[in-house]
């Protein structure tokens, strides 16, 4: 059960952006920038990246609807997901991918270590400033989300609820949810 | 230097958001709506528990920069900002306050470590639903600037900055930049 009387039987995020609508509006707007405005990512990478950032701060409802929306939006390389999740030094992915996840790793641990280095190494792979800003942007966006659908202990769906979840997601992107059902704000 | 190319001698997330400012607008605007519109933690409050979070995560230029605004907004108390940030245990604040930083310490660090035994604490303390949700929010917010500034490696200014930028901080809020010089986004 959520620490705080969100709308029941509601998932995650959803819950608390009904909860305060007038932060919430922020954070989805937010979410659908970085993650379907224009960038150098494909949407199917970014989602890949915030599934990765996800899965290692164990937020399991942010990690299963995003890894849904990633297998939604590169279709047949779906499995790709996976193999990213298990080790992405060693999935079917570019040399390129694989140093921008490696700098979303460190911001996820410690911003403050993504060094010129680890930057230099991304740019000899063709990255150029805005994948290294977005991907820097999305692992710290999701660091914010994953702490606060887990430090509300919101609910986590059942698993056979994200691939609607995903595809949605891959579709229709994020959109505020309708009105909210009249609950106690105490 | 910053990893990537923002303006010039402006630092910190300003730089970040004149560099892209279709996601830039909603970070201010969420900043805005968390720590100014109505809440039943005062402005001072919320400002504290931000410098808290930053101190932790060893930002300094989010620590120093909300440290200054909680100074500039709790007046003549200003000192309680250096009291909390060196032992909240120990400051002269409410016990409820006190409860609501350990909260925010949790998700900080982990925020499946976020317990009901923790929020049962805050409650007796007399925190209601809804500091719980502006407690975690705001921590969960600044893990994610926090990260986005120093894992982007933005300018921190002088300590001498700070105090000018509190104030404003305090005063006028959090307003996106004005137009960016041009620069190179590649």
């Amino acid at each position: 059960m959520a620490h705080i009387h969100v709308p029941e039987g509601v998932p995650g995020i959803r819950s608390l952006v009904m909860y305060r609508p007038d932060t919430g509006q922020h954070l989805y707007a937010l979410a659908q920038a970085l993650l379907r405005n224009e960038s150098p990512l494909s949407e199917a990478e970014r989602e890949l990246i915030a599934t990765f950032v996800s899965a290692l701060n164990d937020c399991n409802f942010c990690a299963g609807s995003h890894a849904a929306a990633a297998r939604f939006l590169f279709g047949q390389d779906k499995d790709l997901v996976d193999q990213v999740i298990a080790d992405y030094q060693t999935a079917p992915i570019s040399d390129k991918l694989k140093a921008l996840l490696t700098i979303a790793r460190h911001v996820q641990q410690d911003a403050r270590t993504v060094s010129d280095e680890l930057v230099a190494e991304a740019r000899r792979q063709g990255a150029t400033d805005r994948d290294i800003h977005d991907t820097v942007l999305i692992a710290a966006t999701f660091c914010m989300f994953n702490r606060y659908v887990d430090g509300l202990a919101t609910l986590t769906p059942d698993p056979s609820a994200y691939e609607a979840m995903g595809e949605r997601m891959g579709t229709v992107g994020y959109v505020m949810p309708s009105a909210p059902v009249p609950i106690d704000n105490s």
